[in-house]
């Protein structure tokens, strides 16, 4: 057996369309609305761009494109971590370009963006598609990490598409990815290259949105699968009444993940970054509020529950962060003698011993494993490795001590036994969900009629998510409209924004307003497995997150 | 939101029941076949049941039964760990009670066997049962791993049976509490209490079964939710190509998760613990083989991959077996000098010098970590915890440090970067599958008539299963039957046989044909999330173990 079940019958399915993008290709034209500017930072992204910063927003109606069915290559590109649907963005985008022009040919660059550099690519046919066709993944032609940003790759770029004739590139990837879109299609237009560039909004994290921008692509399916396990487990912890589950979410910096599964499976604790952040709360702060829920619950007789942990979250903490950065300074300083160290708890003494009093402090409290963790797991650069720290146990850890305590004082009586978990790449390359599916589906396809209509520097806008797909919108943005000006080693490059959740949106409202009925009581809700065959409210619907922020 | 879309949906799913449990229950007639013996052991297992072993096996078919009509109250418990479908045992039983009498009561004991110890019950009504049906967890009354095994307790059960009129129970567990409910049949029938005792074979592990038992229920639901999470990881490594990730899968002593997962997901290795058993495989010969596995992929460029651990398996590697009980005899006999070291450090270094040469050897070679947790985390009886120890983390730090070896001897020239996952507390509360809805709901209607049929000390028996719904047979087999005498606690004691994964049987061997192709090539199969209404050969399909051990 090698292809399961699913898989076959996912491959007789058809994304659905815009309605108008179910039009005769050459019926799609593009209107243009008002011009654009920046996120902040006008003027500064106005001089890095003098081609392709303030053009119009563009939407499509039926009109007249005959322009669209010229002969043209394309190459595609996928950038950085994986997500569900990368496999449809392709498709609509070769099933737009081949309803145009069947002459037109599809250069699949493979293994991320050092593929064109390498001119490594896959001419995409019909045949070789098929198999991938609403599937998770990025196997089709493989994802990377290579960042396109220095003139001399962009030139190699550029001989690359000439060489195969190539007049546009399609790169479907992060906020990272789409600011060097965008870099590398002002690029293209200063050297009149002719080569247009489109972006698509890939990630699972959600951190690239905006009103255009509804959200990236991945995260439906991501949040739901992630959803499905956490459900699992409260059901498990409600039935066997013993366990706290310490759950770690990926997401990077952004808790978007994290907050769109507590609106899914209601838990008794969620922690946002950006709230602790706001509200600099303090380690011990966080794992006062843990036990504190813990040992209300207790009261009731419930020693059980979960815990829903951001990826990022040890970042927004202050004195971590602190502590992070001082590690990350004394290391370069005193590399040879550190490194001189093998043992862990030599490690471990050395650095304690020449911290500040207040990062001394914190690093006394961390658990044995986390501080070896700090010092032993470190990055190419010799930086503590922040995604690898295992905030699960941290937590737990320090919460069990917590309670200990607690005990002696007698102010906690209850039991306390804790599992940890993360959840990240099980969820990278689900199948993606009905929603993803078309959503991906449709990206593609816009991306070809955006380029059909000249157009370059544009990211794939598909919006209206909440409605069914018949009634979204089909289109395209500057990307310049979503940038400002940060500092990134050392000096100011203008990036998109990225978005972080809001603590004055709807979906965290929503959450603040139920969070302290979902501690004390057990409101545990179970998602249960993705489903593609079912009834629409239970098959096609996208995130609770999504849904506050489009709800009146 | 306090219910989710698909558990809403799933409360209207009609599970399907074999054709003779569709007929009306007074037509439901007992056949018997012929007088059964023990699985070995036959004399002392006879002596022991002189009321309940020889029984003969029993069958469902058409007739007339109109004794089932006589009104009853039925007691219900669940004993031990959580297994979809749960639930759906109690709405069969309920649903074949109330079509029997509407005046018959249905119990349900609450947090397991120790609920009827302690008269602790929830009548079971059609209102109360509604939102549990078709949905995964136990938390409809709760388990516990409290066992019934002592007289005492057996009389206790009368008595609180006797209270409520009870003359039947259906005790729905693995195999030790199936044991547990043969005993108090005997005793029940010894004493003339006139309560009937019925078992249902329930475990995610799979370990209870022979030709009349084909699955235990939940078996086919926790394999399918593990398999998607592997699918899942497995496309994500072959998308990144950059990770090997280590996933250790529940399931105590016995291999049929891992190799139920392997055969939906053909991933690079999986470890069988009844084979490292069987060849006398050491530590070192397991991670030989791991990173052979790793360097021969890495020559075709391929530095990824993914490999399955059965929970139990550092129980079946002679020498890591032989240090774990020499620890739990050491620090038996200096359990005050060793608990007088609070440092890790020392507590290894203390064991370290009193074990044997061999022992020592074997300790010596394990990870850091993993020294410490065979130290720290003991139970309550002082005993090392096996299923606590990270064999992820062990294997893949023990395969890192001997490529590493290899890349200094210039025998490997790949990179090498590896996740460890557990996986268990994901599927063991999931919705249950279509499958284990049918197959459970099937197992509680055709428990209550083994009941109807004045029968006790059975198991209720369902086969056929990798047939249609209709065409499975209804039936029930002695408990005794499936008896042997082993060991427990230094005296003798009847048993049911634990099943673990045969090396001859067809399941294994199929795997053993295909593995080392999977090991060097990428066979990767995604089965994707369990799904609920699609086609048949998506939805209602049950496990690769029973479709190969069923195969002509």
């Amino acid at each position: 057996m090698d292809i399961s079940p699913l898989q076959k019958v996912r491959y007789a399915y058809q994304p659905k369309l815009p309605a108008i993008l179910r039009k005769d290709i050459t019926s799609i034209e593009a209107v243009y609305g008002e011009p654009t500017g920046a996120a902040t930072d006008a003027d500064a992204v106005k001089a890095l761009f003098p081609h392709t910063y303030g053009m119009s927003r563009v939407s499509f109606t039926e009109g007249d494109n005959k322009a669209v069915t010229a002969q043209r290559n394309v190459g595609v590109i996928l950038s950085g971590g994986q997500a569900p649907g990368g496999h449809n963005v392709i498709s609509g985008l070769f099933d737009a370009l081949k309803a145009a022009n069947p002459e037109n040919t599809l250069y699949g660059f493979k293994g991320g963006p050092s593929g064109i550099l390498q001119d490594s690519y896959q001419i995409i046919t019909d045949e070789f598609l098929a198999p991938y066709r609403n599937t998770g993944g990025f196997d089709i032609i493989g994802s990377g990490r290579t960042k396109l940003e220095t003139q001399e790759q962009f030139e190699v770029c550029a001989q690359v598409c000439k060489k195969h004739n190539i007049s546009a590139l399609v790169i479907i990837g992060g906020d990272d990815s789409n600011t060097n879109a965008a870099v590398l299609a002002e690029y293209f237009l200063e050297k009149q290259h002719g080569i247009q560039v489109i972006g698509c909004p890939k990630t699972i994290d959600g951190d690239l949105k905006n009103e255009s921008i509804e959200i990236s692509f991945g995260f439906d399916t991501a949040t739901k699968t992630y959803s499905e396990l956490i459900g699992n487990i409260e059901r498990d912890a409600n039935s066997a009444k013993k366990y706290w589950h310490f759950i770690k979410l990926m997401g990077r910096s952004a808790s978007h993940i994290a907050l769109e599964c507590a609106l899914q499976t209601q838990p008794n604790v969620c922690l946002v970054s950006e709230e602790v952040e706001a509200n600099k709360q303090s380690l011990v702060s966080i794992v006062e509020y843990i036990a504190k829920t813990v040992s209300d619950r207790a009261l009731d007789g419930n020693n059980f529950g979960v815990v829903l942990i951001p990826e990022g979250l040890v970042e927004f903490i202050p004195e971590i962060k602190a502590l992070i950065d001082e590690i990350n300074h004394l290391l370069a300083k005193e590399e040879v003698a550190f490194n001189a160290l093998t043992d862990s708890a030599q490690r471990v003494a050395f650095v304690g011993s020449r911290l500040s009093k207040s990062s001394q402090t914190v690093f006394s409290i961390l658990p044995d494993e986390i501080q070896k963790q700090l010092l032993m797991d470190r990055d190419p650069h010799g930086n503590v490795q922040v995604s690898r720290i295992e905030t699960d146990k941290l937590l737990s850890t320090m919460v069990e001590t917590r309670l200990k305590q607690m005990k002696a004082e007698g102010s906690y009586t209850g039991k306390f036994s804790a599992m940890t978990h993360f959840f990240g790449y099980e969820g990278r390359c689900a199948f993606p969900t009905n929603f993803d599916a078309d959503y991906c589906y449709s990206l593609g396809y816009n991306a070809f009629c955006l380029i059909g209509s000249g157009l370059s520097g544009y990211l794939s806008s598909v919006t209206n998510l909440c409605a069914p797909a018949e009634q979204w919108n089909a289109g395209g943005i500057p990307i310049t409209m979503m940038m400002n000006m940060e500092v990134r080693h050392g000096s100011k490059k203008p990036v998109i924004k990225k978005a972080l959740v809001e603590l004055e949106g709807k979906p965290f409202a929503y959450f603040a307003e139920h969070r302290a009925q979902w501690a004390r009581k057990t409101c545990f809700t179970y998602p249960g497995a993705v489903q593609y065959f079912g009834p629409a409210e239970v098959c096609d619907r996208t995130t609770v997150t999504l849904a506050l922020e489009q709800s009146k």
